[in-house]
């Protein structure tokens, strides 16, 4: 917050100058978070001493991002990473979504999209695989099921789209390996039936590395910081009425859970498989249910 | 600053779990650093609420950063320009350099580099033009001199390089420019006699816009601000036993000089250009002292 005496031996008046070369067509929102966002670099400069050459080094370091994005045909961000290795997708995550339900039902925490959602998953039947292309070796199978449901009714949403995604078996998506796994390979749209129900057929999910060979590694490496993910199967849940849900569970036995590279865990989101008998088609059982808020509802602030 | 009770709603432990995933073989600057850089990012983000969907816009502006760089062949660096229509060039070098000397002398103030400096500029004889194109249409020529001093001592500074570069009468530099200008066009560097003089013909410098084709552009219209730069020519003054000066110098009659677009504007870089008689290759006569301190002197703190 700025304050009337600076605690710095610097210009004080040059912070106010920036803000203040905003003119009047700036709008509300604009002028809001540019002028907070220059208050909060400039301070941060000042507090540590940034020097120039310091300086520079985050310039180079922000036109690696968009270097390694613009040479991937824009299929490794980078960008998005930093900031999750940061915690700033949890917390803004955290800032939209946050509702208390008065109900005593709560809304299935988000959690964050992550670098790998695909708008161009395709609608299977329920029931379907999403291993496309077979199980992969060490693949173990698991049944997904569960109920949607309204937080402020308890009754179920017929016609809700569960939106899949996961890594194989080897920690790599489908557009990370080319090699392995054709398009849309562990992806998957899924429409809830009319009792509000979805039944799948997935992956036990598999913990990973980010990768090893970019900016981001290299900012983990400078904190001394491991670069695990704990195993997960992200998701996103939509419907017209409703206010969307996208999030990931974990299980609950992953070394890695206490100590997820991005701040994604959160605890309603720590599941348990369960083997399962009498399906061939899988040995391990997920059942997990998925509560949606009203779109307009904003639950007790 | 961290403060014990949250001025915010959200979860009061996130930031300090994101700040201590650092580990032991963190450097301390880099603790430091990251630590305050993480601190002022998440303060930034709870204190305007900030959306998912503005996150993301960030994360697209920067990547739009890195492409440009990277499809331009790295000439063109719109990172470096966002730091300096925010401010955050001008005040790392206020941080770095700012020396308040205890001899009545003082050095000549520091201005930001900006992304135009080559480091491949050729050294020029006393007394050469730096046009090597010719002059330009609508191009006054200035005899540009000085004495470059010591300011513990007063006295003049044999050998030091004066490396000086700008922009010609249509406001575009070398790189910028190739149809109208070869590489190195008003650009050069000069090395200082025995007496610590310097003496050259450059232009009048003229003022100009940052490009209005990319996203500095695009975030100074949003903050409702114009993207002109007052006239100015840069010059980088280095010496082995010195600190390196890095400056611009301004026309005083400049109608940008109160609004310098990347606030790098300070009263002692403002000149005054005079006529000139008697020399057949300049109308315009500037001349221009500086003084460097020596290597280590701290001055006042």
């Amino acid at each position: 917050m700025a304050s009337d005496k600076p605690s710095h031996r610097f210009d004080p008046n040059f912070t106010s100058q920036v803000i203040n070369a905003m003119g009047p067509k700036t709008s509300p929102r604009h002028r809001q978070v540019f002028g907070a966002l220059i208050r909060h670099i400039h301070d941060f400069a000042r507090e540590v001493e940034l020097t120039v050459d310091e300086w520079m080094e985050g310039v180079k370091f922000i036109n690696a991002l968009g270097e390694i994005y613009t040479k991937s045909n824009k299929t490794r961000n980078e960008t998005h990473r930093i900031c999750d290795i940061l915690g700033v997708e949890s917390l803004v995550d955290e800032i939209t979504h946050k509702i208390i339900s008065e109900t005593g039902i709560d809304p299935t925490s988000s959690s964050i999209l992550g670098p790998f959602w695909s708008p161009n998953a395709p609608f299977r039947e329920l029931g379907d695989v999403i291993f496309q292309d077979g199980v992969p070796p060490n693949g173990r199978v698991a049944k997904m099921h569960g109920v949607i449901r309204d937080i402020t009714t308890g009754k179920p949403i017929p016609g809700a789209v569960f939106d899949i995604w996961q890594a194989s078996a080897n920690g790599k998506y489908d557009f990370q390996d080319p090699e392995n796994q054709t398009p849309n390979n562990l992806r998957g749209k899924f429409r809830a039936d009319e009792n509000g129900r979805y039944w799948l057929y997935c992956l036990h999910p598999t913990a990973y590395s980010l990768p090893r060979d970019g900016p981001s590694f290299q900012l983990l490496t400078l904190m001394d910081r491991h670069p695990m993910r704990p195993a997960h199967i992200h998701f996103m849940v939509t419907h017209p009425d409703y206010q969307a849900c996208t999030t990931q569970l974990y299980p609950s036995d992953d070394p890695w859970i206490k100590s997820d590279t991005v701040f994604a865990v959160k605890d309603d989101l720590v599941v348990d498989f369960k083997p399962l008998q009498g399906d061939d088609k899988a040995t391990l059982e997920l059942e997990y249910n998925i509560n949606l808020a009203p779109k307009g509802y904003k639950g007790k602030i």
